[in-house]
Formats: C-alpha cells, sequence, structure tokens
C-alpha cells in the first residue's frame, strides 16, 4: 500500500503527498514526496474527509449514484481523491493544477489495487 | 447572462444545463439543454451550494488560499464548478465525464464574462 501511494506521487509532477483514509477522517495510511515533508497531508484529507460524506450523501440523494471522484482546486493547492469503496478514499495533493489529468489517471489506475489490500 | 450560460451548453457536448447560483444556494440564471428539461439542475446547485461553501472554509483554513474550481463525478453525471467570486458560482452538468475538459475549458473561458455581469 505504501509502495503504491509512493508510485503515485512520484510518477505525478508536483505531487506532495498521496492518502488513504477512511471517510471518518481516519487515515490508512500516507506517503509525503521528498522535499515536501512539511506538508500535512493527513490533517487536510481530514478536514475534508466529512464534507466528502456530506457530497456523497448529497449525490444519492439527487439520484446521481455513487461518487466516484472528487477535485478541488484552490490557489496554493490542487486536491483529487478516489472513491475505492463506500468506507475509503485515497487522495493526492499537487502544488498546482498543471498536472491534474496525470494525477487523476495515477488514482485511478492504482484504484483496484489498493482497495484489494483493504 | 443567459446567452453565455447557453454557449457552454452547446458548446460541451453531454452537458445537460448550466447555471449561474450564489453559495447562499440562490440562482441568478440557468440554461437546461433542449430534450433535458426535466434536468432540475437548480435543485441539484442548490443541495451542493451548501457543501460547497463548507469546501471553501476548509480550504481557506488549511491556506491553500480561494477555491476556484470542484468537479464532481457519480455514476450518472458530473458536475462542474467555477467560483466567480466568493459569492457566486457557474457550474454544468454532465451526462458522463466523456467532455469533462471540454466543460471545464468554457466554464473557464466563460468565467470573466459573467463575472462582469453580476
Amino acid at each position: 500500500m505504501q509502495e503504491t501511494l509512493k508510485k503515485i506521487v512520484e510518477n505525478t509532477p508536483g505531487a506532495k503527498g498521496a492518502i488513504l483514509m477512511g471517510f471518518d477522517g481516519i487515515a490508512v495510511d500516507q506517503y509525503v514526496a521528498e522535499g515536501a515533508e512539511d506538508t500535512d497531508i493527513e490533517s487536510m484529507a481530514m478536514e475534508f474527509s466529512f464534507r466528502f460524506i456530506e457530497l456523497k450523501n448529497a449525490a444519492e440523494s439527487l439520484e446521481l449514484g455513487d461518487l466516484s471522484d472528487i477535485s478541488i482546486k484552490a490557489e496554493y493547492g490542487t486536491f483529487l481523491v478516489r472513491c475505492l469503496s463506500s468506507e475509503y478514499f485515497v487522495a493526492v495533493l499537487l502544488e498546482s493544477a498543471g498536472h491534474f489529468g496525470k494525477g487523476r489517471w495515477m488514482l485511478r489506475s492504482s484504484a483496484s489495487s489498493l482497495a484489494s489490500e483493504l
């Protein structure tokens, strides 16, 4: 799992870290890029996780079905999320949105491997 | 404004509607695609708008700065959001995520024109 998270970060230019977390805000595992050790990806994912549950519930009540991806682009970072199950998600934090597509693809291609370890 | 929303929908394959709304859930204007008249984009945007405020607040408290884009991909639809100001956003609902990039680009290229009308 640590290896998969590391692969996501190392293969996405500008990625500062990746994390696997429950929607309850409890981290399973994480990997922070070399040189980005001050990135507190756990606090960030935890802070967002409670909002993600609400988005999931809203999508269901709007008959949009299961939520699979969420992305949030802000001034100083882009946070990409892929839902692994109704309980867990994997996320990557990018310095900028320049490699949005690559980050999303890395999350998607790693999802089944991560889900199989849960 | 109606013309700009129409342009977003007509230039994004699979778009069902576009809306300009305040983060308080009150719609300013909207446009629904021909043949998608049963799409209640207003209820959808309203339901999400309250969650968006929370995401905005979370991003600020995490020192990620101002939120500019949110995207939510679910089983039966993809909802793309572009913030226009601290009070308003424009959003487009896509049938699938196939034209995600085009939808995002249409929102971005229309943002300054829409913001100037607010």
